[in-house]
């Protein structure tokens, strides 16, 4: 049995629960760090294949894949991991969708779609609500925001219902939503959806490609890398794999970990799985119920993620990026595209299916989700696209110990009442996963973020001296749920937003009240709106 | 292994599985039948225990306790039982005691609160609208209702937000969804709401202790009594308690279920637990992913009951019927009591900590909760409430194998795309408890509908000659989701009660003009609405 008590036992090996493992190892190799995995890999919801393409096969990442150069604590895990990152390539004509399936297809060359006039102004003002309002949210406590009870009882939907005034911004929003969450605007909290992106810096960041955006830059070789060498740093052997922790007991000495064919003592626990999978484990004694009521209620999202390779990348010799949006009503199965050709030159598309579409599309035949994926690009990019090497795809949801992807939600009414449950810890468990983070909470990033807090609130218990006072401080400021409210990106931006907004939005309101005043004004008023896209876009550029 | 082979394995000894158990065993005694439960009790959610009291010892019940007359199912199996129900006591003042803790206590006895006429009229228009609304909705399959994805996309606070006139009206609603959910109307999905209330048939029967309402009628010792009775009839040798099921396997020929330290082959098993419960089983293989969607996004509410015992019904000597309402911002831990006096005269009085409250007051120490409700019921009922007997109370958060009470409602956005996954067999796994019931869903009684509902789909594929054709039917269109939908109790009394409530807000309406038009003819418009209550009462009670 003295075999099997360790220090510290992490219950997933994905990038959240091995950088807490490593930054453990670290400051104090002489702590016994085991990772359980229930997956037959590391990585969680990172993982990188290789398919045929081009030149033979190459690597591509059918989980999370983009690092943005505002997410410092992935950027300082790349760089001390010796990886290299390369830009998302965005230029050309991005194809624009929206409407009925016989709606004009659009192009554009902006960061922002190709809308009329009258919904830009519509995007730009509730854009500058938006962004006040996650100005104001407290990312660390948010039931202490203005007006959080508010704002936590309505949907992202009912806020957009109530805000926008043209059904092509709300259908657009339902887009927005369904690509950074795999979810429909009315299955989340508002309150929840100002925190994520208050954590990320503002919405544009959720869903850009530009500098310090969220789909900025990608790992060359593929993101599964970051764990697998965290791994290796780890040590393999301090990784079992294929090993699903069941329950999880607790007394005044140690905690037990079990698993179908294990039992393990040890001194801390640190739980990384998704909070609906964190839910599924049994707990002895069981936990406080606020923390069962909080795991009850936040629902992973749905994304199905597919990878095809082409002889050459036509779409550039076209003259577009690769980038298409698609509404939820043209009949086509996916909402976004990318161009994902591999930095040795292998062309390919990367695209999601998600939110409502996934739940359509999932329990159908795969050779019908890659016909109506085909025939789309078909569509959108030229017959070329039908000629393609090899079409791949992961539906995340059916995906053993992931269920869902890329993170879970908070529904409404649950940040106001349960929240401090999301991070602070139950006797010698600690909470990580990328959904207890700050910064980046839902990213890559995010879990490096949450796993190396964890990993300082375990050190903090085990050998205090290897902590720094700083350290110190922030795991008794975090536990404590008190004290000066970390500072999020986007507070540090607020009145450099606030400005730029009001600009926007007195040129917008002008506009509106010009174009209401007198019908025959109406061309010289357009022709004025459509600088509105530039100023917007500029606007956004030098914001983020 | 030979005696370890079973016809069917029900998970869960609660009303929902006993129902089914019972069914199933009249129709075929041949059948083998197993229910495990992890309680070391029958009863799920309803408990009768022994408590102090005037006369010696008595007997309430700690969970479910209401029946209605409109509660068929229950009713039936009441009468087979030869259990007896006598009338909850309602004669009397009543109190009711919104806004600050110093606003005014006020008195009433009809079946609607003492609200000011303005605030009835608020009532009445919104009651109407949320009438119409239940008449109109599918509660077999909600995504059919009119406007299903707009009135699942919100919640039911942003209903209430956009739909009531006074602050008022709004904190009444919160108190409602308390009571009635144990949870914040932020936390459920407005067309849930609907759905839920039609399957009672309508909105007033959920709250009012009125013939035909959910808290008209209790039984002669005891709720808990029904699932002893059936497990009596189905043989306790068949019941294993404390047998908590942690997996179901499924191949071509079998399922497996097992506990921590059995394994049963079956070959049909009926999963009666409550969502967040059945989605801690491990499913093998995975369910569709739809399901676990569906059931990681429908939380269950937070319920503190208590029962206080005293030497005499003080109250009634005092004129009061010993209910008493209290807003969310009276210092008052509880949101309702109702008079518990036993059938043998024994003194009580019972009481809910519901919602925001059970979360603040659940982590408190016992002895300062006690002191908060005496401390109450001293203020509303006067100085005799201090010399009880015995308090005993039950937080149901803390309950094993339950986490909660009364109900899991859905989160907004579930029910428009997952909702099929909430009955819809999986392989040899069905569906029951009360969450899948279509008529009073949530209570006892769609507790019995339930197991029924899942027992007649166990016998139609084990041994289908068992089944009526009619029945036959039914559960071909159950699983089938489409076919004539079953009429609501509420959609028999659409057009009633519209005719009804077009008088009342007719009546509303024309006072508020009035109201509106000049202020000298106020006290004439303010003598006319004291009559609204009346109006409005005479109208629920014909409705019901």
């Amino acid at each position: 049995m003295t075999a099997d008590i360790w220090d510290v036992v992490i219950v997933g090996a994905g990038l959240s629960g091995l950088s807490a493992a490593y930054l453990i190892g670290k400051r104090n190799p002489k702590l016994k760090i085991l990772l359980l995995e229930g997956k037959d890999r590391v990585g969680g919801r990172t993982v990188t294949s290789e398919i045929p393409a081009a030149n033979g096969v190459d690597r591509w990442d059918f989980g999370g894949q983009w690092v943005g150069s505002t997410q410092f604590h992935l950027l300082e895990l790349i760089k001390e991991l010796g990886l290299e990152t390369y830009p998302q390539f965005n230029t050309g004509k991005k194809v624009h969708h929206m409407g009925k399936p016989n709606a004009k297809v659009r192009h554009y060359r902006t960061s922002l779609p190709a809308l009329s006039p009258w919904v830009l102004m519509d995007l730009s003002q509730i854009l500058w609500k938006i962004d006040r309002l996650c100005a104001t949210v407290c990312v660390q406590d948010p039931s202490k925001s203005p007006r959080a009870v508010e704002l936590d009882s309505m949907t992202l939907h009912s806020y957009v219902e109530q805000h926008a005034w043209t059904a092509e911004l709300k259908e657009e929003m339902g887009l927005c939503s369904r690509t950074v969450f795999g979810m429909e605007p009315s299955q989340m909290s508002f309150l929840f959806f100002l925190v994520y992106a208050a954590a990320a810096g503002g919405v544009l960041r959720l869903l850009e490609s530009t500098p310090g955006s969220a789909q900025e830059l990608k790992i060359k070789g593929g993101t599964q890398q970051l764990s697998e060498c965290l791994a290796e740093r780890v040590g393999w052997k301090n990784v079992r794999l294929g090993s699903a922790v069941t329950a999880i007991w607790q007394d005044a000495e140690w905690a037990r970990v079990t698993t179908d064919t294990d039992s393990l003592l040890c001194r801390a626990v640190i739980v990384t799985c998704p909070p609906h999978l964190a839910a599924k484990i049994h707990y002895e004694p069981a936990l406080p119920s606020q923390r069962e009521f909080l795991t009850q209620n936040m629902p992973v999202g749905h994304m199905i993620k597919f990878i095809i390779t082409y002889q050459t990348a036509f779409w550039k010799e076209n003259g577009f990026s690769g980038e298409i949006v698609a509404g939820s009503s043209t009949n086509c199965p996916f909402s976004v595209t990318f161009d994902a050709t591999s930095p040795s030159g292998n062309a390919a598309l990367v695209g999601f299916i998600a939110g409502k579409h996934a739940s359509q599309w999932s329990p159908k035949e795969a050779g019908e989700r890659r016909e109506a994926v085909i025939s789309s690009l078909v569509k959108y990019l030229g017959p070329e696209a039908a000629s393609f090497i090899h079409y791949e795809e992961k539906d995340w949801a059916k995906e053993d110990y992931s269920g869902g992807c890329p993170v879970n939600v908070m529904a409404p009414g649950l940040l106001t009442y349960y929240h401090p449950s999301l991070r602070n810890p139950c006797g010698r468990i600690h909470w990580a996963g990328t959904e207890t983070a700050t910064q980046w909470c839902g990213y890559m990033s995010g879990a490096v973020q949450a796993g190396q807090r964890a990993a300082l609130e375990v050190l903090a218990e085990l050998c205090p001296t290897t902590l720094t006072q700083e350290e110190k401080e922030a795991v008794w400021y975090s536990q404590a749920d008190q004290g000066p409210v970390q500072e999020t990106i986007s507070s540090k931006q607020k009145h450099l937003s606030t400005n730029k907004a009001v600009v926007i939005v007195t040129l917008t309101i002008s506009a509106a009240f010009l174009l209401a005043q007198h019908r025959n004004v109406f061309q010289t008023v357009k022709s004025h709106l459509m600088n509105v896209p530039s100023v917007i876009y500029s606007y956004c550029n030098r914001n983020l």
